[in-house]
Parts: C-alpha cells; sequence; structure tokens
C-alpha cells in the first residue's frame, strides 16, 4: 500500500533528526500534511481539522494525533504501529469551548514530554495562531522554537523513487495541456475547457491515474491574462483572446506544473512581439542551470536575458517542486530570485515560471525541470512557444462530452 | 461583474461592524479568503500568500492588502476603491528573511490604526501561529482580540441572491451524482470515477459552468468506506463493493455538498440492514427542521431514532454550509450536534450528514437543506436510498471520455 518502502521512510526520519538536533528541536509537531505524508505516508483530506505528527528526536517512530473517525485512515496509509495512532474525540472539532491542541498538549504531557523543545511550523496553514497559543498556554514548561521548514528542507533532494512519480505526473500535465488547450475555440467557455482540463488531470494515462493538485488549474483570458491566480467564468472564449493556462499532473502527491499562453486566432502584436524574448531567456537559464550554482544566479541569467530587450522585471522565477497538498505546490524552501543562495544539487526539482504580467496582457510559458549531474532535464516535452488555435470549432474540440 | 448588489455587502460590512463593537474591536484583519470574499468581492486563488482585509470600525471601506501581482485581481474582482489596494513586493513571499505581516504592520502604523484594538482571525488557516508573532512584535501598542469567526458568523443568514447561487450549485451537486454514481462498474478505475465527478462539477449545467469546490470528491470503496476523507486510487471497482461519493455543486464558491453510498451489484447484509434505519433518522431530523429549534435538538431526533433499533453513535452531523474556499465547505459555525445551541433561522443552511462508520464498513446519505418559514427544503432532489449499479459496464457508462 505505502508508496515508497519503509527504509525512505526511515531515511527521510533520519534526516529530519538531524536537522532537529542542528537547531536544538527535540520534539517537532508536524502540521503541514506534505511533511505528515513525507514522514509517515499518511494521506487524507482531513487537513481541515487540527491533527499532527510528533517527531520525538529519541524515539523510533512519529506519533499520529488527529481526529477520531481519520484514526482508521491512519493506519490504513502509513507506516506507524496501531499504539503510536491517537485519536481525538469529535467533540473537539470546530468548538468554540474544546480545542484539539489542549487534547494534544495534554498526551504530550501524560507521555514525559511536555517541558522539553518543542518546534511547531510557525508559518504554515496547518498551525494557527489559536493552536500557539492553546499549546503554550497547555505546556507552561516547554520551551517553543520555530520548526517552520525543518522537513521541508528534507524534501528539498527527491530520491530517484520520487522523480519517478514525478516522471508520471508529467505525462499527465501534457495530457491535460494538450487536450486543455485544444478546446480552446470561439464560443466555447471557460468552464468548460477548465472541466475538460480537471477531467485529463484525474483521469491520467491508460496505466495509471491522477491525484488532485495543490491548486486548481488556472485559465486568465484576454484582458484578465494581466491578472494571475484568477480562476475560470462563464464568458466564452472570442477570437482574438489570449489565454494562459497553467495546470500541474499529480501522482502520488508529486506535482509537475506547466504553464503554456494560448491565442485565439492571431496573437496580438505585443504577444508576437514578447513571446521569443520569454523563450530565449527562458532557455538560457535551462542552459545555464548546473549543480553549484545558485538559485539567485539562475535569476540573473534572466535578468540579463531581459536586459538585452530593454526589459526590467523583478519577481520570483520558480520555486522547488514535488509532494504537496492545497492551498500551494511550491514547497516554501529554494525560490529562485535575487538573492537566494541555494546551491543546486543533482534531484532538486523546481517549476521555473518566468511569467510576465503588463498592465493589460500577460504571458507565461514555463518548464518543471531536475537538475542532474551535468545540468538539468525537463519533466514534460512541450512545445515551448505560443499555442495559435484556429478559432473556428471543430467537431469533438469543444471540450464537451456526453 | 461583482456577483452580489453592492448593498449588498455594504450590508454585510454594517453587520460585522456591529459585531465587532461588541466584541470591543476597531479593527479586525481578515484573513479567512471566504470571508474576504463575502465583504469585498475578491476572488482569486491566491490565498496560499499572505494577505488580508482590513476592517476599520469608522472608515466606510475596506482596505485590501495582498501580494503585488494580485492587486489587479482585486481591481478586477471587489467593490473597493483602487487607493485602498494596496500590494506588497514580491520579496515578501515566503522569504527566511521578510514577513508580509511587517509590511502590513508598518502600513497599520501610518494610516493610524496600529494602536488600536485589533481582532484577528485566531484559528484559521489562512492566519498562521508566525503571522501573530509578528503583527504583535511589530505593533507593540495595539491590544489584540480574538476576532475568529466574526464575520463567520454574519454568513450564517444566506440573502436571498446567496440562496439563489446554492439552488444553482445544487444542480450541478445532482448531476455530478448521477454521471458519477453511473460510472461505477466492475473494473472502472476510482480515478475514472473522480474525473468524471470532477468534470461534471465544473462543466456544470448548459445555463451555467461551475466552480471549484472547496473540497475534492471524497470515494473510499470497498473496505475503505470505513474511512471517510480517504480519496481515490487506482483501484478497480468489483462486484460487491460499497463505494461512498461524496460532493459539492459550486457556484460563485457557494457550496450544496450531497453524499450517497453505491453499491456494485447486491449489497451486503449488514448496508441491507443499516440503510433503512439510516433514512428513517434523516427523514425524522428533517422533518422535526424549524425556526425556534435548535442544532442541538436536531441531533436529539437524530439520536433518539438510532436508539430505536439499539444503535448508539455520537458524533456530529452536520454543519453550516455556503461560501468557502479550500480546505473546508463547513462555516465552523453551527455545528449539528448535542449541545450546540445555535437558534435556527429562516434561510440559515446546513449539510445534514449522519454518516455512520464502523470497522470494516459505512454509509453516508446527506441532503443538504435549507430552513424555511414553517420548516426546511432541501437544495437537491435525489433519491433518498442506497443506489444499486448494475455491476456490468454498459457502453458509454464506465465515465471515459474520448
Amino acid at each position: 500500500m505505502l508508496p515508497f518502502d519503509i527504509l525512505e521512510y526511515q531515511n527521510r526520519l533520519r534526516e529530519t533528526k538531524e536537522r532537529m538536533e542542528e537547531k536544538g528541536i527535540e520534539v517537532l509537531l508536524v502540521t503541514d500534511p506534505a511533511n505528515m505524508n513525507y514522514l509517515s505516508g499518511y494521506d487524507a483530506w482531513s487537513f481541515y481539522v487540527h491533527q499532527m505528527l510528533v517527531i520525538i528526536i529519541d524515539e523510533s517512530q512519529p506519533i499520529w494525533i488527529g481526529r477520531y473517525q481519520d484514526a482508521n485512515g491512519a493506519k490504513a496509509t502509513t507506516w506507524l504501529y496501531e499504539e503510536n495512532i491517537i485519536p481525538y474525540p469529535d467533540y473537539y472539532v470546530q468548538s468554540s469551548k474544546y480545542h484539539p491542541m489542549d487534547f494534544i498538549a495534554d498526551i504530550l504531557n501524560e507521555i514525559g514530554h511536555g517541558n522539553r523543545h518543542i518546534g511547531v511550523e510557525m508559518d504554515n496553514y496547518y498551525f494557527s495562531a489559536k493552536a500557539y497559543e492553546r499549546l503554550k498556554q497547555k505546556l507552561p514548561n516547554a520551551t517553543f522554537k520555530d520548526g517552520d521548514l525543518v522537513v521541508n528542507y528534507v524534501r528539498l533532494i527527491k530520491s530517484d523513487q520520487e522523480i519517478e512519480y514525478m516522471k508520471r505526473a508529467a505525462k499527465i500535465a501534457e495530457k491535460a495541456m494538450k487536450k486543455g488547450t485544444e478546446s480552446i475555440r470561439t464560443g466555447v467557455r471557460e468552464s468548460d475547457t477548465a472541466a475538460r482540463i480537471y477531467y485529463e488531470i484525474i483521469s491520467g494515462t491508460e496505466g495509471y491515474g491522477g491525484d488532485y493538485p495543490a491548486i486548481v488549474p488556472l485559465l486568465p483570458a484576454g484582458e484578465r491574462t494581466s491578472i494571475p491566480h484568477v480562476t475560470w467564468t462563464d464568458r466564452t472564449f472570442q477570437e482574438g483572446d489570449a489565454v494562459i493556462v497553467e495546470l500541474a499532473g499529480c501522482y502520488k502527491r508529486y506535482h509537475v506544473p506547466l504553464a503554456r499562453t494560448v491565442t485565439v486566432g492571431n496573437p496580438s502584436k505585443e504577444l508576437q512581439k514578447i513571446t521569443p524574448i520569454v523563450v530565449e531567456g527562458l532557455n538560457e537559464v535551462l542552459d545555464s542551470v548546473k549543480p553549484g550554482m545558485t538559485c539567485g544566479e539562475m535569476e540573473e541569467v534572466w535578468r540579463k536575458s531581459l536586459q538585452k530587450h530593454g526589459i526590467q522585471k523583478e519577481a520570483r522565477l520558480g520555486y522547488s517542486i514535488g509532494l504537496n497538498y492545497p492551498p500551494d505546490w511550491g514547497e516554501h524552501t529554494a525560490s529562485i530570485r535575487k538573492g537566494d543562495t541555494t546551491i543546486l544539487k543533482p534531484n532538486m526539482t523546481f517549476h521555473l515560471i518566468p511569467a510576465l504580467w503588463f498592465d493589460n496582457y500577460g504571458i507565461e510559458i514555463s518548464e518543471s525541470f531536475r537538475v542532474t549531474e551535468n545540468g538539468c532535464e525537463t519533466f514534460t516535452n512541450y512545445p515551448r512557444e505560443l499555442i495559435i488555435q484556429s478559432p473556428y470549432r471543430i467537431d469533438k474540440q469543444d471540450g464537451k462530452i456526453s
């Protein structure tokens, strides 16, 4: 049932403990669902309630603590002994009176770890301000430490098995991009294209299905291409529209994102002018990647490439990717941007998305890649260009399904 | 462009300020994306970075503060004046050095509100422990108050326009349930059924498309029906399988969830026995609903109905629903459970999901409903029974799309 060999989980745990030791953390409370999965295998849409994995530096197994009805899921999806799965009663869920962290603090006290150096994931979505306040109140003898990103940094370099899963995600991303962009024609609703993309992402390939990505397909069209992060509407595509498609294939929670810009009919003069500049910059960055380089140096290659054409835009060009859950497929560790000193190593994996947004249009052409021994290789093999669609609907190409 | 009349947003704001006043909050920092949308219209998948709406009790308009590249989205989707949209530079994003809350605290100081009684959404996914720590550090003269759920409680009673959107979501839920369950046949992969459901949810109806639900379709099958919250796998359905399908239609971010249990071929003896008990209990609860009753009293009706059959299970039966974003479509206010003193009023809306999970099977048959002047009405019209599918694949019924 487990997607990785037990030894791989134990290696991850060992590396996590090494980092805990460096930071003086004896007990790490892991609340990020991706980190929980990474260390234990736990996989369920239960992260909307408080739950965690407790990593104790001198104990061989993590402890899962979560909602009563999710304990069966922990038994089914993790390598933990059943006695290390501790459920809290349902009356703790979203209550004004009871808080799951009170229960968890009691457990930590009971098992003798309430007075130790406890690391918490300070800036994670799933560790709220109140969670922290309740823990501090109930564990007055603990010393709290910032344990944010401790596990995320272990995730930075992928194993061969993780790369294999990302390659599968890449196949799904290619298929979804192909079928999705084919459906972008005059008169087709944005929502129908989004539906088509979602269908392809989840149905995957003949050999394997896909998993839900941590971000929905993004599909700004027309003037909204100047607005990243808006989702689809019921507007129909018009001749002359540009459409940005940003999606990810996902397999066993491993993501490979891919973005392309599409036009319905002939592209605008602006897009015709900017596209070769973006592709050239993207190629130059990919050509430059090699172990030993820093993420900041990658940004410099891009910046200089743009400067040749008189363009100055400062933004993050990309980020580390892999295992994740909503709301973000980025790992929150290495960023491809000015000043990032992360040194590239083989099997680090990134989404390179040097998007440009202007006042009334934008362009995204991206690649996800893995650092190799001598350079890099992209996960997907998809034409690195503006996709120009004939505006007219051709039978069976409107994305609709009977 | 706005999904509601400007007057409706202003009413919501006025009610929020009344609640702020009751709690002694002068400035409310709204970080829940559903609350941000509810008050301003803001709608984008940008909640994976820190952002907020600042509600100042003596100012007529909220202030949106978010990432630079998302400011265009705030201009396009809200009713706010452009001068009330304040972007922070990209180097604040997921950085170990800079934190968006430092920027936000500076703004609050500059505009003269840094020393007031500031409410923060203490237990929200999008207000992390670190966000709170940074604010406290940078605003030493502020008095912080727990502003959790202040806006959520305003959301509890829906307007007629909100109900209208939920009725549209209901039509989508019915269609997705029909097409999804039709595809559950021997030999079909769970992932293909999930893909089909997603397709229907997003493509919606002829008249309007759907929005992404805050939770993915849940699809535990076989023994995994004893495990709520697990998602699909590549396993193929087998004759004799039970499958729980829990999904929501979503329109303009308003959700109507619906759950049914399906069997491939003849149902097990356990399911045959438990189904009429669940349906009877569900009917008795729905028949009892009327304004003036409490949520706790609803749970009592269910508990007594089960007791007639010698079953005792204590859990939350349901929760308030409406506008939402991942990771939860519940509103975190009223819960249908023992001791909840929320008094039902017309246009409150709930998902009533009296699920039962046993050691190796489970059952879910749910209804979403609105409280009316005299009783309640369900949003969806879907047979309230176990769905028994012929195990054999019939042409075009395997959910696959060419």
